[in-house]
């Protein structure tokens, strides 16, 4: 074991030699950061991490991925849940590599990795099964899906780390803390950069006092530092930081060389991808807990809660074009689901309640002016814990989503709202299930929720099979490249899958 | 770098031949751990850490102390900030090395550490000063002070790790991150077992609702896995935890064999030190913050806010015997504060609101009764952030305790409650200063208060010197052994300075 100790001042010698006692956190205060390698940039600010302690980065080049392999991967990552319909399939494009096509299989432990075999929730003794399973997703594991980029898996986990591992063996080629933050999000990657949201559900005491006399209440304001870091995509290098006064709990989206998320005060943010510089901040009021913005055409759909409203700003300026709510929203719903947004419709659901019945409301939109095209009840049932909806998904014209207020998926037709069929997730849980988007891919439909991986026919919903992987998976979409799902859990577990192991009547 | 990497389905058969499967967290869910070396016992039920990641267990016996400097030290360590009296001083004993008596001086950079060249805390542009330095406390670096047992200094900090650090060279002898959650207390050890204190000082949504239609709300609830860890002195090896549904923030007595606790849903807890077995819970209501209970002779003593009492409670049943309150106590003052006991009497301090001016009220109760024996005003100003008291020292019938509300210390007698001197800090900072409990060691007073640590005569309060070391101190008490201060600052270092430079008046 190496040890490191410092005399104080001799320490503090060394630092002002070395040029980094200048400087201190906040909005852009980090170095220009150019995503350029090779680019003379301006040392970033120090991040409060030991360069030689337990969350400092680590990097082994040996483990980086071939051309070959990163060829056959997406090479950018814009959206949460891989872009603004939330579909994350990838065919393996021609001269893929076998392993691509035929999928691979491995798991991954992350720093807080509980035992696959364990079927409760650390903590379910204290808390109760329907306390500790959000608890273990939201403090311990992976909250949200992955990212496939260039045959590298990026995780965000809550165990504060961000990771990057080799898609095909499973192998670390970098892990970072850059922060005593929980990283919610999926990563975003465009231009070989790598974004990371932070951000914590908590409030402190001001902030429930606030709330009390009626006054707005900053999540995450005072119990962390929030905001977004982006790091070097290849080596987990940091490179700048943005720091917002709420969490920045959701998947930022990075598009045309802007980066957009909304935070935990209520503001929608728009920062230079390269720098980190703001280029507009508007403030809609209320919360956004986990709600990713859908960019599509130049228009940002994103959506927060207390009060609910679904927002349509200009990506340019940061208008405010339109906002929508539907009848009897409440508490968090609108401001955990992303929206997806296909051929002009912006999807969203949200938790409602008619007289002392909780449903899950999902709607569709006119993404240019935000009139209502059609509405349905998803099902009645108790308040699910923790995240409060689910996230749709667009394919082809159908949408997909689930509710963890009844623990169902259902299929509706984008355009004319029509109820095609309703699947009742067979394992839900003591939390519910249903909150994950659900990937289509080659004529079948995947679904990670609960312990499992199920196949589904997108024209029935009939369960083609189904895999048990252990742990439970929270708002997770499969994240599917050529034959392989790739998955992070609430476990704190990164696992990659064949699809044939789910669905017996996939053929690479 | 070492690769990891496990097949799903063989390391599940691993750990099922291992015998791991079973189990899970909650309370006394644990092995037996019995403290005794080479005692048969259980083997502990997992911890949410992979072994072989970032937060495992770190151990390198060859920096344990010798035998000649063990013996130098306390052998326990029983309550916060030392003893019931909260003074944290230990003389040299006859032939102790001369180190010890001469002092000396390292620091040591925990796993968040923030260059100490820093004046200002992580975030500062973010969220101001007045809110940064309070959020690096209570987020990243070491909220209390540290425990002196045996030649080793034990911290707890709120980059989630427990460190043992030799206190002679200041190198580590073991660390460990038991679960992903902020320890904020200084480490209580017994036989051999030091006893770690999680929690999160976070509210989740559902709290905050709740707070808002005037019912209790659960500090820590669902925001954090919450309770208190046993690991072994020595090795750091775990043994056992106690989970709890509200955060367990506050340091713990140890005595008796019993440990003793309060949590933020308002139950203070007995348990079996040895096996983590509950003995008594009652239920007093509101939150416990940082107030950490003093056990005198059969009785504990902790304070708790909303309602904000100060409580007497029978160490055998958990009966209370009395609770007290004083005029306009507002906030989380009450819960915040350590009573600190001695010769019959109990000092606590609280924030209270006259008409829109916040004040500093210490006061003192008999032990006995909870009779009221005297109040004063320590001063009146804003209300500071986060904890909103001074932790109260008593020596040799006299009272030494600050107040951040107008970042002052005064004296005053035990027995009377006359005032003898006010003090005012004069580096105070934006969040102001007075938190930490003063230590009484040779003739004079050491205070540890924003970047500084100061030598004042006890008998008029002016100063005799000080030293800049850096950072900031939170609630922090200097620990002294010998010649030595030994401190953990809100920057993540734990530092040892020899009282020499703190004090030109003081002679090994």
């Amino acid at each position: 074991m190496q040890q490191r100790i410092r005399r104080y001042r001799g320490w503090m010698g060394l630092l002002a030699l070395a040029g980094l006692v200048a400087g201190c956190g906040g909005p852009a205060a980090a170095g220009t950061g150019s995503a350029a390698p090779g680019a003379a940039a301006a040392p970033p600010a120090p991040l409060p991490v030991e360069p030689h302690g337990p969350f400092a980065r680590v990097y082994d080049p040996a483990n980086l991925p071939g051309a070959r392999d990163a060829a056959a991967f997406p090479r950018d990552w814009s959206h949460a849940y891989g872009n603004a319909r939330h579909n994350a399939a990838f065919a393996a494009p021609n001269g893929a590599p076998a392993w691509v096509v035929q999928g691979v299989s491995w798991a991954f432990p992350e720093a807080r990795a509980w035992p696959l075999s364990e079927a409760n929730a650390f903590g379910t003794r204290t808390y109760g099964a329907r306390t500790a399973l959000p608890t273990q997703t939201q403090f311990l594991g992976n909250a949200t899906g992955v990212t496939a980029v260039g045959g590298v898996i990026y995780a965000e986990s809550d165990d504060d780390f961000a990771y990057a591992i080799n898609a095909r063996t499973g192998r670390l080629i970098w892990r970072y803390s850059p922060v005593g933050n929980h990283l919610m999000g999926d990563p975003v990657v465009a231009h070989g950069v790598v974004y990371l949201s932070a951000g914590s559900v908590g409030f402190n005491f001001a902030q429930v006092q606030r709330f009390a006399k009626g006054e707005p209440a900053i999540r995450g304001g005072a119990v962390s530092f929030n905001g977004v870091y982006a790091l070097n995509a290849q080596t987990g290098r940091y490179l700048w930081h943005y720091g917002t006064v709420g969490e920045a709990m959701a998947t930022p989206a990075v598009t045309g060389g802007r980066l957009y998320f909304a935070t935990g005060n209520g503001n929608v943010h728009c920062l230079d991808a390269a720098t980190g510089k703001p280029l507009w901040t508007t403030h809609v009021g209320g919360i956004d807990n986990m709600s990713s913005p859908a960019v599509s055409g130049n228009t940002v759909y994103v959506a927060l809660s207390v009060p609910g409203y679904l927002y349509a700003l200009n990506a340019t300026t940061g208008q405010v074009e339109w906002k929508v709510t539907v009848p009897g929203v409440v508490n968090t719903g609108m401001g955990d689901v992303s929206p997806a947004v296909s051929r002009g419709v912006v999807v969203m659901d949200a938790i409602a309640k008619t007289g002392s019945t909780f449903n899950t409301d999902v709607f569709a939109v006119s993404a240019a002016t935000g009139k209502l095209l059609w509405l349905h009840h998803m099902g009645s049932g108790p308040k699910p814990p923790a995240f409060k909806g689910g996230v749709p998904m667009i394919h082809d014209g159908v949408v997909y989503v689930g509710s963890p207020v009844n623990s169902v998926y259902q299929a509706y037709r984008l355009r004319s709202g029509r109820r095609l069929w309703t699947w009742q997730v067979p394992d839900a849980g003591p939390a519910g299930a249903g909150r994950g988007a659900p990937t289509w891919y080659r004529g079948a439909l995947y679904i990670s929720t609960g312990p499992n991986v199920y196949a589904l026919n997108p024209a029935n919903g009939t369960v083609l099979g189904q895999e048990h992987l252990g742990g439970r998976f929270g708002i997770v979409d499969p994240v599917i490249v050529g034959g392989t799902a790739y998955l992070g859990n609430s476990w704190d577990w990164v696992q990659a899958t064949p699809l044939s192991r789910i669905n017996p009547h996939y053929r690479p």
